[in-house]
């Protein structure tokens, strides 16, 4: 507890990998919205399981919604959307009731909820429960497209060996081009050898995000204990393998003097005010600046692996070797890039919500 | 909006720099708790203004409760607590209503507020509002010593080009035996050198702190959207200057395989499950694993600055140079240290009320 | 907004009456707690339409729970069932769009979403949404039952000229049989004839529920904001067509002196403390004291009548005498008393469960 | 826990009868508006203790504000308002420590709180708690007076034996000039010789109290589960001695048929939608509709009396008569109306800044 996300509007998601169905409710969005279909359907296959770098396990996610919707627009009730699960390999788990998977939520969740959780594919745990953000994201998305000239775009910065310069020096529409990328990068070739191999080793690799969001304007979030910040930090690392979030300059603050750090103000040539950098990404005191925002979101290497590891078996008080099957990603962070795009959408619009004074 | 954090505590802040006073409302405390006023005073000081290398104002930061305490016990009413303001300058902050300071709250703020909002001092976005942070923090703190053997400890990874390695060689005692030091990291000298060099240069210098709790049992937080990570970037991201947030190895994961990144379990000497690393800072899945957990906070310089800066002028309607007055710190990496445990803290306590199922 | 209740309990509603499906997600609940489906489809059919007192909508109202459950038991996430729309007769309501039937929701909802929300039998506002709360009522009381001898009963104290006397000299055995009751009172012919006679009248009629809860212990609430009185009317006023909700005595109270309406304590023969009149119903301070919580809720008479009846119609922006088609109660309190029942479940387990200090 | 209410505003209170001082803290009220501290004042006397008919503690209830206000105007960071104790008679309370006063919150306080909970003058559950609430109501009142004609009035329809008929035939402007009246009813003698004998008897009284707000747009609150009921009902019954909550026809509406009770639509004279009749009270759906929100809320007699009552003492384990020393009012109606009335703006405040869709 607590499934809900947000102030102004409510966010629920339930589910569990294996179960019959995940999904969302979302309750506040504006009466009216008009939700493009194919625009949902594009960024659930960005996120879907099935692309040659991952997971085998194939699913429509096709999402079902049973409220909310009504001749393609927001009704103003709240807005249930179901994802069936399909293509479910059950047995695979059976042996892991257990034997404690390293650097999953196994142990914790089995020592707070006594054993009676879920534990095929994850249960509720699983990485497959963000499907779901990712149409709560599109339909948030779509709202605050009626009030703002909003874009988002993603680009790995690292990933293994490989790296990428931040975010600064590359222009909106290159970013946004990038949802059409299935590797959204400079060098998508190396970044697909690193995920091969690591295929390839029965291992995995992590990697961090950059993300930013054009069009937001001046004076959403707030100072304590609501900043922008926060409320996109919070729903971020809700999404599983997260272990990292910073704006902006990020770690380069650590090393910058506050005369290199401060973004200086300046009037553009419509008269707005502006920073000449960005290095807040677009964030001061909680309160967003009309800069783009900007964050970096690091993902850990997929816990998953086809490698023989040592663990704990609760049940036979041993130390047992073990080897984890059923089907995963040798690399969480391409198909992470909507999600945490969605997420950040969501928290966006939240924001957005809570009404001007 | 808003000003409360938790969801089975209520922590309220209130306040501005030069107001009459700040203060906090903290509900949902047990009672019986024995309150250590000589505690409290202690972690005051570590925040209080007024050393070497800080601002020269001077603050008793006496906080007297008017409610919630009842002979040195917390008798289940909130606990209301109040710090006078009492060494104000305003007049300092006389010519900063139009000319917007940067990498300040001044813009957005005075977007979001038509103005209305108190400037002296940087109002309620001032960095002095996390004193009521501290106050709370050690109430939850002794809250939390009653049912665990929670401890805490910070130290600075990295200030301007000063560096230090990560937690995991260090003794939790000789953490713990942080919370003395002014400059909590192995060659106090040199920092201290760093941050008067700033302070000589009318500049200031931004850093990173590396925290730890251990004490902490297994099962606190939970998957979707209240992860523990969630949990405390929330009230962390509300800390003034912070600008990152990363749990255990952090940006480290990026360059891991998941077969080094991975935490092994065993059982230790007491058969209880622990495991061989942390890379995970204590969290998985958004539960608490009974690991110490771990983060880093990353903190940008101070935005104050004695230099001459270019920015905005919204009453001219011109680029101007000025000139921050006021008192402020150099560097607020140290500072910051108490707070960042402090608010740590709460969101234990916050996710350990919720209760055990 | 918001479509959520509870603190330490979330419930989310979702669904219009003539839309795909109607729902709910519950989380919070214990893991392990074994769902009687038997004693949910009981409840359920409690509520269904279809009785000869009713209305002619036919629904099977089975649950569906997608997630949250399995092999019968919690399992520690959020739980969600969801209930099939199969029956509805949507041409009905086709020339309602712009004339607002009379105490229905119809003209505020236009207003408020421009149009935009479902008409369609009442969309989101229709007392079909109660059925999910009966749903998550019996979840909450499986829960309870595991900590608790809880038991509840319901009788009607007024309906039409009906009347009979207050709660307190019934006995619990007897108030809990009422479960099995069509009309839980002591008259049902006589109640049955004056809604039949409402029915034959094309007209409706309304009435006052009284409702106890035995077996919840001591310590439940709080005084400010929450009290047990707040958290129950807060969910009951939720439900079409309660207009009051009194505690204990209710209006009886306005002609007592202090001296009789005080409930005097004494120690039982297990030198258990208990109150000799329960004129406070079972609530002091906000917090429950161990006796029967004990409340009457006023129900309107249902505002579809078959009755011609003179309205605006926002179209045409004339005054238009309209009838009101589809179908409907001519009394909606003999289903209501279910769905109050397990409303009032849903808040002693929300209070229950943000656990002792 | 919890202190705090509001979905968009946040009020928390905090304080005990005899502790230091008790207050509020409002956050979310918008930048700008006027405080008028000539009729805060008024408000607050209008509450205050010491008026012939009620206890002869006298406290000057001095609002000062630490925060929030600047200039006269609020300042967008939460307002902090604190009422110090001056007048506090604690030895009065020095016997009561294990004899349980009937139908006070004593008992269910000491077995939640095991007794470390401050007794003296009913500690945080006394009446004297609703002392911020009044600031607070008038605080939201000035908000909403900017956006819309709001008005207030409440009326004594019961109090022992006395009765008046219901608000529909009076006028909103006699309504509102009751603000100054100490009894405001229609014959002010006959209730103050009530209230005399009940004091004379060393007993007290109950009543019923009906508020109307005159003004209110049509659309705020929504259907489920935050209906304007729902968000009056909650912050009404967290009024000490508050039994029962109904809006506009009340209980009436269990003897009338629908035909009766419903409220026809029509165009006023300029082509607003209003109703002929306001059975519902100004809400439907949980929505407003435009015409007075009507409501009456049932107020206990007060539970300390001068006579001797019976009850137990936890310490011997012994029913034994006792007698209620302090100061207590011998009818809290009159001095419950502001308060009725602050809440009920809190409410709307709260509903109305949710923004419009």
């Amino acid at each position: 507890m607590s499934n809900t996300y947000g102030q102004s509007i409510r966010l629920s998601i339930f589910g569990e990998s294996h179960g019959k169905a995940i999904g969302m409710v979302l309750d506040g969005v504006e009466p009216g919205v008009s939700i493009d279909m194919d625009q949902l359907e594009f960024q659930m296959k960005r996120r879907a399981p099935g692309g040659a770098l991952a997971t085998s396990r194939k699913e429509a996610d096709q999402v079902e919604f049973v409220s909310g919707i009504l001749n393609g627009k927001t009704c103003a009730s709240p807005i249930c959307g179901i994802i069936a699960n399909t293509n479910t390999h059950s047995q695979d788990y059976a042996n892991l009731a257990a034997w404690m998977r390293p650097s999953h939520a196994d142990y914790p969740a089995y020592m707070k909820y006594h054993g009676f959780n879920d534990i095929r594919g994850g249960g509720h745990f699983s990485g497959r429960l963000t499907t779901p953000l990712v149409a709560a994201g599109e339909i948030c998305n779509r709202a605050l497209c009626n009030h703002m000239p909003l874009q988002a775009g993603s680009h790995i910065v690292k990933l293994g060996e490989y790296e990428e310069p931040l975010w600064s020096d590359i222009l909106p529409d290159v970013l946004a081009s990038h949802e059409k990328l299935a590797i959204p990068c400079q060098d998508p070739d190396r970044v697909a050898s690193i995920i091969e191999k690591a295929r390839m080793d029965m291992d995995s690799v992590g990697g961090i995000v950059e993300t930013a969001l054009w069009g937001v304007p001046v004076g959403l979030g707030d100072p304590f204990f609501d900043s922008m910040e926060s409320r996109l930090s919070h729903i971020l690392f809700s999404v599983p393998a997260v272990k990292g979030v910073m704006f902006g300059a990020g770690d380069g603050f650590a090393s910058m003097k506050g005369s290199e750090a401060n973004d200086p103000y300046y009037f553009d040539n419509e008269a707005l005010v502006k920073t000449r950098t960005n290095h807040n990404g677009g964030i001061l005191g909680g309160i967003t600046t009309g800069m783009p925002i900007v964050f970096r979101t690091i993902i850990k290497p997929t816990a998953s692996i086809g490698k023989k590891q040592m663990s704990v078996n609760l049940q036979t008080g041993q130390e047992e070797e073990g080897q984890i099957k059923g089907r995963h990603d040798p690399c969480i962070v391409l198909r992470a890039v909507p999600v945490l795009e969605a997420a950040a959408k969501i928290a966006v619009y939240d924001a957005f919500r809570e009404g001007k004074f």
